[in-house]
């Protein structure tokens, strides 16, 4: 297998080989034990979760930035009972699509409910006396369970954080709820299986390290999908073909969002090497970290520069986006071994942000944030700069990229439409008018600044 | 011992002695070294104690996102500085108290000042070379006294973190700062040592994993009588019995305040494993994790669900201390086996908060962003929880509830009543209506916006 | 010899030496192997580059606070910008500079372009299957390359951001990013090598272990040269001598920033220990982390108390910038060895600010939210304290505070003199009135509320 995040596994294990091999031979006391991989393994996972985890203050923050006043205490609402749904959902079932007896190129896993630590750690847990069989049985398997499922699951949580952005301001609170039921708990886990789980696109060599397609994109096309299917807020296209700004209330939050989810994509990239119990895999996952600052890096400046030239001006936002683009493009290969080709993937990541909004917009997609730019169409070039810069093959990344493509709009839409026709999904005219925040929120974000405030 | 806090200690100690056993049979090489286990145990309390103090900036958050805005600074300067003032007394005396000298089963440790790094790290630090006997000698303690010291000393400021929110926008500025003098100081520490210092309650058996009941409670207590004493804010509650509703000036901060607390408590329940140097620690801290995510999780879906039947809107602030009331819950037994009871915790810890912040209301003791619903509600529901799932026997978690609960109470109640009598602890009715921010703090919190700005 | 930031690396060397020399007498077993040693080191690079990462957000949000509405977004643009600027220069030429081919006693590294990954480092990466020989190659170097240069590169983004705040307001946002560029390419780096690099001032004896004059004095000094040549506000001094305050607009923004700068303090000092991978190494790097806490903390406390009697009033921006004084006086020395030296440190620091920032402003010398005066005036205290409390010569480090500060302010004089003569560092008076946000970001911070709205 060939494919980053299972080949890095594999790296790990055939490390772990390699130094039971060097144990025959006498030289073990320079080397990592087994039980000392197992920890830094584990441990890895979960500091780098926790770094994961905080992306979904990032989205919210962000969020919270780029909408109206009158609808930002929806979108906390929406971006705290996101991330809870969705980790609900992945424990309930989703884990087990995506990861559990998944066949050989299959295209997905097995329908069972919950997913527990396992036997061999409860075991030890539980030992009055821990022996050293039962140590090394734990130790052999290479990182915790629940670790793992942690690690996972907070990747799931990304993909939904992406979608609430796109669809703010007009979309009701349950259906869209709903919506991260299904994502979370089958569409995201389906074709996450076909890679990450060892399924089809995996026996091709299709190569995702961290999820450009598998969550950015995955996150976009669904974005994408319900932004065309609830349409547009009220007032921004005028029938003219004219398009109307509706800036956000917030900028210093955009910004704290951007840089959280800057800082968090450090445990998204650096922890998806998977392992950290060798030099091998400490060293890799350094690289990865560098890639990452760097792309983002070059993003911001490359969106500037365009904005400049472009527009005469810095617009911050087109800068936050430049950011999120560039992190989204070298998510699919930050194991890059020149970090001069970490720039140029997130540089051109942050320049498609600059061209994507606006053509996006003429298309009369309104997306609230720029999430369709920045998940989707940066995270397609990261994945085809795989087959350039990287180990892959461009056609196979392109395969990838058209059938998790498709299999997630498809999905989607079904759901969106099922959703639309049944209890609907857009709030009345009056509600979107009003804000969201009094019509279904019950309560504004900020009531004592502002027009929409009660108290003035 | 069968408590939490102190049998994981155990356990690291028993995982060494295995070490040691098995390195005699020749199997060493497997094993995670005594020195890595101390490096390990050592970089886990910093690791986790950064997210705790995180948890500072999440209160503060929180906090000033649910007062309004003429109070605002004032919360600010208030959050800063408890966590200063409860780290400084922590060191002055505090942890002495709660941890040096406790006799076994007894009440308090040993009033003595300051507390500093261990004789035989500094020798080791000071060598010119260091022998082997000398990192023996170090690495044989387990973990190093500065990180276990920088572990526990965010568990104070949290309890402190707790009061502020509760009597905010009426107290006076020095007077709090005092009752946290005396909070972290004193009522804290002799409460823990009870259980994490192995005292008396340790002994009996009680048992709270990372500190529903040592810190959220103990945290919530202060904050009861101080509300109590108090007094409600001006224009509450009317005399007719009506409640007005004062609602918090900037909902995304009180939302980012609530992930940050969310993200740093993966390190007040995950580094309450106190050791990571063994493949039992690392999966034993992988299953608090989960659990610590589901249980916050299952929080934020109940408070939801509920706020939807019953008031037909879901309100932000409850999905949001629903949060709060799982992570509460699941505090004083993270370790659950099975994930699923996580979640049962949780979501009636949510359910607690939906239920218990009108209850506090028409009993009118005016709690300013709900701390006694999420804190002591659900920190007394989690840990009677653990002599339902877990291990303990629910007569001796009662018992130790009761005790601490009535320690704090009157030990507080006595310090604010002292205050009240002498330097007096409300501002005047004119500061109060003018806020705290111009008439405490000397500055305005959003001079540019909303009605209270000088400058519109 | 013996500076801080070498001398510790020296240490761990001296570690690692002292194992082999234990393995040759067959108690290996207890220690540290040399590749377990290796991942330590690499992942506390990791870790707390992370968190020092995330002090650019810190900066930004202190800086969005401090500043009027009419100028937010603009200092959130400055901020992303420079930090990603930083990075690529940094990348380009800065390290090379700083680190690579200091002659010992030198004045500079080498100017070659680019930094990448180590040879050995990608040969173990590539290898189809890894030798013990390939492995213990990458070990015996201690740490991983591209760990080294993350963890350097953000102390560079960090002396940037310290000036973005002084010159917010009326400076020019490209010139801004034209000396962030020089800064970060050639003027940090060079200074920096005379220490950290291991030039003339390590030679002489001068010890700054994690940068209270290298990073927070010369991101001070670049920040006084350019306060001066832009010239003060409109408006904010009279011709009368009269000072009038310009406040800040969103101070609960100025608290988050402060706490994620406390937050992100443990991995500057605590990572400049710049090893784990012993039981020396982690317990030096847990004193670090307490005494970082308690000097923050007493500068939070003495900055209070000196407001309090010569204010009557606690000003949150005076605690606020009390909590950064404790932290930059202690960087120099974290590693005292009795924690309450470290609380005199930290509350001089304070107390510093609280004294400085009157002073500067009678010297009209208009800095937007106080970095001169709690980087640059407790930056040369703390270095000079560690003449006082620590092991350093009082003498030697006021050389190098003097060397530094005429190096810095010189080089940095040069470039705002050739960049005011040239394109111009300043708006104009009528862009300064109508606010940096509309004249050069094209958009607002927040367009909805208070007086520089648009909509209202």
């Amino acid at each position: 297998m060939n494919f980053a995040r299972m080949k890095k596994r594999t790296a790990a294990i055939a490390a772990l080989a390699a130094i039971a091999v060097t144990m025959t031979a006498g030289q073990a006391s320079a080397e990592v034990t087994t039980e000392s991989a197992f920890v830094f393994n584990t441990f890895a996972f979960l500091v780098h979760g926790v770094l994961v985890m905080f992306m979904a203050a990032g989205f919210a923050m962000l969020e919270s930035g780029l909408v109206r006043s009158k609808n930002t205490a929806t979108i906390c609402l929406k971006n705290i009972a996101l991330y809870s749904v969705a980790g609900i959902m992945f424990y309930l079932i989703g884990y087990n699509i995506m990861y559990v007896g998944v066949p050989e190129g299959g295209w997905m896993g097995t329908f069972s409910l919950f997913y527990n630590p396992g036997a061999d750690e409860l075991a030890l847990i539980n030992a009055d006396e821990a022996t050293a069989e039962m140590v090394a049985k734990v130790a052999d398997t290479g990182y915790s369970v629940a670790s793992d499922w942690f690690f996972q699951m907070v990747f799931v949580a990304t993909a939904a954080s992406i979608v609430s952005g796109t669809v703010a301001e007009r979309i009701k609170f349950w259906p869209f709820i709903i919506f991260v039921v299904v994502l979370s708990a089958i569409i995201y886990p389906v074709q996450a299986s076909w890679v990450w789980g060892g399924g089809w696109l995996a026996a091709m060599g299709f190569s995702d390290f961290a999820g450009s397609t598998l969550v950015h994109s995955t996150g976009g096309w669904a974005a994408l999908t319900g932004a065309i299917i609830l349409g547009a807020r009220k007032g921004k296209y005028g029938s003219d073909g004219s398009i109307r700004a509706l800036p956000g209330a917030n900028i210093p939050l955009a910004t704290l969002g951007t840089f959280i989810l800057w800082f968090g994509w450090f445990g998204f990239n650096g922890g998806s090497q998977l392992a950290l119990g060798s030099a091998l895999d400490a060293a890799a996952m350094s690289i990865v970290y560098v890639n990452t600052n760097l792309a983002a890096a070059a993003g911001v400046v490359v969106a500037m520069i365009l904005a400049q030239l472009i527009y005469k001006k810095v617009d911050v936002s087109l800068a936050l986006n430049g950011a999120i683009g560039g992190l989204v493009a070298i998510t699919a290969g930050p194991d890059l071994q020149n970090h001069f080709f970490a720039m140029i993937v997130g540089g051109i990541g942050g320049a498609l942000v600059v061209f994507a909004v606006p053509i996006i917009d003429k298309m009369k997609i309104d997306d609230v944030v720029g999430a369709i730019s920045a998940h989707l169409v940066a995270g397609i070039w990261g994945t085809l700069a795989v087959g350039i810069f990287g180990s892959g093959s461009i056609v196979t990344q392109a395969i990838g990229i058209v059938a998790i493509g498709v299999f997630v709009s498809v999905a989607s839409a079904i759901v969106w439409m099922i959703l639309k026709v049944t209890i609907g999904i857009r709030v009345s005219e009056e509600d979107e008018e009003l804000g969201l925040d009094r019509a279904e929120c019950g309560m504004e974000a900020y009531p004592e600044f502002g027009k929409g405030s009660q108290t003035l």
